[in-house]
């Protein structure tokens, strides 16, 4: 009790306390969570839409993981025709040292950016959004920045676990390096994609690789493992993943087939942050994965690398990117314009 | 519900989604929430301590109010010396402008800093803190940033409500000014402190006095009502303030007196942020302020300002300042110094 008392000793100087019985967890009541004020009315509206009615699917076999990933795809597809039209962008499918790639062009590139590409993982927790689902992000990107994107369709568990996703990625960054200087090169991604982005660049120096000029992490899933305090205290706050113990925790197994999870390839917050190009990172004050977001902040601030963080008001996990008009979705690729414009080699 | 529907339109091309039944307020169970893993262990101990003792404390007159404030004082009082000796600073009581100061100088000013100095004003909820008590920031800032720091001993209710405090922050203002260029003056503060860093600048620019070089908000009260999301969200998950239904929201109407709460002077989340000198501001995901903070935080970045944010995992309100030792203590006083450093002119 004495070294507690010592530590506190500073805690009296800003507001009159003393510390109580040690406690090993804290206890927190039950609580019910108006609509945040402060946020956008189309967040709002979200927000009292309620969770995600799949967030506690549990799909047990491969066929059902498989049947439970096609019908999120469907759905995702459908939107995207009118995702494209509204952002003025075209796509084009192809490969990349086999890898099956999206290039999603803009009608309209900004000068600054005719030299430029942006490398785009798609999130979705390793298992979800093959193919054009998962491009939704790249399009709005390509849109807002006026810029090429090219969105990876890596490949996915129950059939491709671990190393898979990141042999592909890193497979096209070869590619792309191949055609492009890493100075005008940005990577960015969100949840899982946000991860991958930070692997990325792990893989790529352990492979001697240049480095991409800038990259953006959109609230990335940097541990697997249920580590960090917001998958405790944004637990059922969430309304997107809402619990690790949904899908979310499931997902990470089956990626990781028996791998350990704090391989830095896995889980990037246990990688070393010296040398990252400046990096942006995004969450929300609601966001499940906000400690994994502001984790890696922390340790690229420390490595003394560039590092910006945005987080948005009552936003939960990934949620800019489910409306293209929503406020916080406009804000959010604002923000990767001007981090990219101001970072990328033109 | 078809609106609801419509913006829920894209939710699919990340997760398999659809949306449930309306809900205006959203049920969070009841939960343990264990020691933050990846925290210091400073922390998880001050985590371990348990809420601050006096957080529930409801003075109900003046007379109670004061005998509230002098006991703190008194024990952090008691605590100043050996942390003056542990950061290697001198303090000599003063005046400007006929306001109560503390002039804190460190035995080493580093070369950099020689002709700039720092105006700090001090947390506590616009009661807590008065004379020497508040000068514990001001200390470290001094010490681990190696540089000149003068704390406003601004005058407080329940003697002095508003805008008696923000009158003195800005008579200190300009007599700083009048001896020193505007560009080498930076402006910090905690909570209550940085709030009123915020409306400062605001003041000053209404004013026309030129701004300072540089400002750092630490978790700022830029919302006197029960307004952001954390206010709610982190109920009872932050440790120090615990709640707005303590001590704190019987401090805001103590302060404001019956102004309105909204005026930015007082809330300075509805100033304008237009034209702000770059501005650093710092936070904890467990902070009962983490909206106040945020939000300040997207406004500034909205009207184009340099605006940093950083946020410590499992941290409380204003818990960097409880130990100068503590990992996040260290780090929070060297964002600020590389902050200053970058931004102030030498």
């Amino acid at each position: 009790m004495s070294s507690i008392r010592a530590i506190f000793s500073l805690a009296v100087v800003i507001l009159v306390a003393s510390p109580l019985a040690a406690e090993e967890a804290r206890d927190v009541p039950a609580r019910q969570l108006p609509l945040p004020e402060a946020a956008s009315s189309d967040l709002r509206a979200m927000i009292q839409s309620g969770s995600m009615a799949t967030w506690n699917d549990h799909p047990a076999t491969a066929d059902e993981w498989k049947a439970w990933v096609d019908k999120g795809a469907e759905r995702a597809r459908a939107a995207l025709p009118i995702l494209r039209e509204k952002m003025g962008v075209t796509f084009e499918a192809g490969r990349i040292a086999g890898v099956n790639i999206f290039t999603i062009t803009p009608k309209e590139i900004a000068p600054e950016n005719r030299d430029r590409v942006l490398i785009h993982f798609h999130g979705g927790g390793y298992v979800l959004n093959p193919g054009e689902a998962g491009t939704a992000e790249a399009i709005m990107m390509a849109g807002y920045g006026h810029v090429r994107v090219i969105s990876v369709d890596y490949r996915m568990p129950p059939d491709f676990p671990y190393p898979a996703a990141m042999d592909d990625a890193l497979a096209v960054y070869r590619g792309v390096l191949a055609t492009n200087d890493a100075s005008r090169i940005g990577v960015f991604g969100t949840s899982t994609g946000g991860g991958m982005t930070l692997a990325l660049v792990l893989r790529a120096r352990a492979e001697n690789l240049p480095l991409p000029g800038a990259i953006a992490a959109g609230t990335p899933w940097s541990d697997l493992q249920k580590v960090g305090d917001s998958y405790f205290a944004n637990d059922s706050v969430d309304n997107v993943l809402v619990r690790y113990e949904g899908w979310l925790g499931d997902a990470a197994k089956l990626y990781a087939a028996g791998h350990d999870m704090r391989d830095p390839y896995l889980s990037p917050i246990y990688g070393d942050y010296h040398g990252f190009p400046p990096t942006i990172l995004a969450s929300g004050t609601r966001d499940l994965f906000l400690s994994n977001t502001v984790r890696v902040h922390r340790k690229l601030r420390e490595a003394g690398s560039t590092a910006d963080l945005v987080v948005f008001e009552g936003l939960s996990h990934a949620q800019y990117l489910f409306s293209a008009d929503m406020p916080e979705a406009k804000e959010y690729f604002r923000e990767l314009s001007t981090f990219f414009t101001a970072h990328l080699k033109s």
